[in-house]
């Protein structure tokens, strides 16, 4: 791959793949509305506002893969639900379209599920549940992907990311908990396999406790090495018990359920 | 029911429904952002913008239930559909949010799944796929409709509308045809029912070609009386066959999957 | 058939198939714990407590068939339901297996899977899930008869009895309602079918409201003819609508899910 | 349809459909390798051996439908089996493709899938599993239409004929009866339908015992009107009650589960 | 977790979970029938029968956690089924509800299953088909475990039990062999997990053969770590390979499919 | 074993089989139509072509079991597929009917399923779709393996070999390798296993990527050992990336669904 653009590259998971990514494109181009910092030899600095449909077209210009990890990252309110996430991912899908459809791995969130309860198994094609805000703007752009397939043959990758951080830091993650190099595996993965299509993934490492049945995405090849077990006995001795009533508690989006509707539009 | 707000209620079901609904509720506050003519006794006229924020909530106020008609019904530019559908569909539900939850009938379109072939069996819980913005927008909205439902128990009947006229008026409507008849029932069972959840509901008649499975919807007790097929012979007699390789042949959503995208956000 | 054997002859249901039924065998034998009345000419009385294994299996001694609705018919306590209706079922399934396995009709209850929510479809293979100690003696009666199929050989035909009135009497038997000439032909279908194995099928009338799904049972050939729907606008007139949040409105089982355990064992 | 082929036409099936199906098309060919009278004005006759690759490309040409009933219609020794059912079918499918590919309806059998249980439900996706080597050419026969779909785009409709004769003729037959008039408005449906693709079909009446599900097929629009319960009575008054334990009592195939097979190849 | 009450602490399973789990509660409370020795400083002996109601609630006063082993655990005559199993478990579960509803892990067995072949593949959800009286009140239990769910809220792990011995004994148990300490640590994960809900595991190790499906228990995040195929080899040489059509062949469970009822009650 | 019969034994698989399978009989019968050298201690060569219904009838007299490669191993002739391969099936077959039944493993083909899509999960009970006449050829060897099997009893494991080479060639492969090591072990577990009865298995290694789920087949305790993405690097790095849009990457067949279909019986 010749340019592999990265969007929301300053954000928490965008600064990891930057590292990890940089031989997987001769160029990573870098995008964010935050500092970026310098760009290192083989990288591009472009910073660009997803609302912006003219920027998104140039953004997007000359590049052979996108890893699209930009717009807001957790709940928030709908004017920006509705003009940074759903504007965005319709002017993404449109400069791909423009721009000879590169194909896109599309950072989907757990919480287009979230309510669904943590004793259900899902795979990739049980019906979306929501559990804010947020998770719906996660199932419109899953939409946007799916439509554009059907409609034009553009390629994506879903990945419906559980929780991606350095380690898992409480009981839930020991269900969701995706590691770093197992995400990277994935992107990797998502790049060289011959034809795509437009695959859904759920995003998590090979955990003993698991939610999501990946068998849809077996085609891919991707098989995750880290296991949230090792944290286990840590985060049980240290971690006082929760509610098992608790909303948190019963349902798959853990607190998500509980943040409030903010509706600002 | 006291009150029932319908919306759209100048547009083509709106029309019908006003008329048909009469003794449905004591009165019908009917809005829309065009002429609705004079009222009757039993009705109330409020004009109102669904992209107003306020104007929703002021309009929902005092309503026992809700059949919401209105917004962009086909293929639309960008702007519009999330303008006007995505937008508008949220400020519903946080009027409705705001007093009392009063049950919804929401219009879903089939073109929330338009991009299945016409030789498979749908029901209720397959995968989404819409066959343009128009679709994208109905697939926004049920999935509204569920949050609202798992979040705060709001109540909605989520009708996937197939083609709602006085006959169906080519082959494919054999199989997708909603007579007003019958659509007039089904408002009735879902505003009638103890308890309705959030329940996905195939608006079609009783055709002998059939695409979708009502069966989850079974417990409304509803039974549409109407048959496409005895429209049969005189389609077929006085109508070209249509080129069985066009996608407009070969997929549910018919002529909507080959509508361009219009986008100018 | 020479010889059918009625247990629990006197009850609601009893004494109705006794008139019913009367051409289906020769010799009617009714049995029950409460009078009984006079014999008709092709009637025989035996009187017999289903907690006797011994005077079960006289019972059944030189019978043909059995539509065993014998038993406490509603939630009890537990020393009658194990007393009763526990013992009494091995005690019937032994008797018939010293006497020729003749065919049986088991009265089980849709109480033997009452805590499924009334939006829920089920079929003849789902878990069971009761609603109290009755429903639980039904569920112990459904896997006796499933055991002896599979050990023995004997037959039965496994009736999940809904609400078997004369007339369907609230909103929740608009779904459930078996009226006495369809329960009627499907014990004529069960006892006429060359081959019964173990069959699980729901005893519903032909009603618009449905929860259940009889597809495993359509090999019978029984196709009930009454519809609760031609009671609906009476219902609807006439009773005040249920609170949507009541567990009675929630679940299949109705009020039973609400019933008290009462443990005098 | 200016002109459509009936091959087998001097069968049991294939006199009766020469007389219904006269409007169908301007021209019906009509072919078998026994005496097929006298043409009328709007027949041809054209006999032909299935085996014959070179009679059936002429057989072929010219036609813009195929009703192919040719072939053995019941069970025969292996030599028969290949040289006609495997070879003839394969000879069909390579005419058909030399001329345009004209749509093909093809009567396979309900003994493609015989060693099913009576009180199994079928439905079009299931396994196959015949019941000898008739039934084994008529999975030939189906597998050869879906590969010369996928490889060509060849349109066809397997229809699994049940028991297709002018009334059912013992308890078997309740559940597998096809009346002629349901076959013939099959036919209809199976070659007006604007997109056929490779459909399959269980050609059997509307019986209230029902063995198999056609709810694949519901895109035709296809109803059938028969109903072979119209029998039931007289044949269960008539007819000795067949042992339940026999295999022709157990099997879906009935007697032919029992028939040898007998290998001359 | 304070006090872990475990019955049937002196059965051959009871034994060994007696050493293996002392660290997992302060206090081991442990009940039997049979003699249990000498308490240890962190262990109760607290004899009781569980077909004493009374004795039972006293036994679960104070408890934290019940680890369900005991009952009948074979094959026994109707009376003692009836008598220690049924009543017992109803009386256990009234305990619990009566003193705070400590979670339960039930001892349920394979034999609620036995009459599937040993080529189907098991899950959580298929419908249960006991393999004779034992197997039938191990149902009973399963569904009073559900029913309390359903109606109180209380918790319990049904875990379906294999062969759980020091190693498995012949090529049956290839497939069925739970090892002691997978059994251990499913219990540490049950009492652990912060919401079990009514759970149905597979209790099997990790074999290389496997019949049952453990996927709805995968929120538990159990990983059974020891594998039958490492006996395979010495089994295979040292036992006569047994004969294929006997019905402890067929079935998945074995001898218990030919044991003879017995009724005396 | 005391013999064990190999057919097709000259091919690519025979070869390998031949050495690697030595001490799972006494005797090896070795077969094909080709030159098979010398015959070792513990073998016996007995030429026989699978079209002679006598030789090979007298080919299986007195073996324990067959493996069965014989036969075209590829897209030919519409002549030698039913020559060969549909005629010389039915005369093993028949051959082991005669001769006590031997078990057999049928080398069966992914070429069976070849039209399903790369993405798409395929397990055992899934509709053919064989990708020309040599996968039609397969489909008839397995349905008539089910028919013997349902009719006489016969045993047969359906092996679905993907790409049995030493090591895998191409991207497709990454899927589809079986190693030699693998097969074996398969074989094996086949011959050794209690009961076999009639299964289908995927004939796979134990690769990242998997099209196929072998679930039906675990009651073999069949662990595949080895894993085609230790090639994938190299095979990445030294392969031109396919066209994504030609039917060679989109159908699991891959070049098969492509070959012409050469007709000439």
């Amino acid at each position: 791959m010749h340019r592999l653009l990265i969007t929301g590259a300053a954000g928490g998971i965008g600064q990891i793949m930057r590292k990890k990514l940089r031989s997987l494109a001769t160029i990573l181009r870098l995008s964010d509305i935050s500092d970026l910092g310098e760009a290192a030899a083989h990288e591009e600095i472009v910073p660009c506002d997803l609302a912006d449909s003219k920027g998104v077209r140039d953004l997007v210009a000359g590049c052979d893969g996108i890893l699209h990890l930009g717009g807001m990252a957790g709940e928030a309110p709908s004017s920006q639900i509705v003009g940074i996430n759903v504007t965005g991912c319709l002017n993404l899908y449109e400069a791909a379209r423009a721009h000879g459809m590169p194909r896109i791995l599309l950072a989907s969130s757990q919480h287009a599920m979230g309510f669904y309860r943590q004793n259900e198994q899902l795979d990739a094609t049980m019906p979306m549940r929501p559990d804010g805000l947020y998770g719906l703007s996660k199932c419109f752009s899953e939409l946007t992907a799916q439509m554009y397939f059907d409609k034009f043959g553009q390629e994506t990758a879903i990945v419906r990311i559980g929780s991606c951080f350095e380690a898992p830091r409480d009981r839930r993650m020991l269900a969701t908990w995706l590691s770093y190099d197992d995400f990277a595996s994935l992107v990797d993965r998502v790049f060289k396999v011959p034809r795509l299509g437009c695959a859904t993934v759920w995003g998590v490492s090979n955990n003993d406790a698991r939610w999501w049945d990946n068998r849809a995405a077996n085609f891919l090849g991707w098989q995750p090495k880290d296991n949230a077990a090792e944290y286990r006995a840590h985060i049980e001795a240290t971690q006082p018990m929760p509610d098992p009533a608790s909303p948190a508690s019963v349902y798959q989006g853990g607190p998500f359920v509980e943040k409030p509707i903010v509706h600002d539009l």
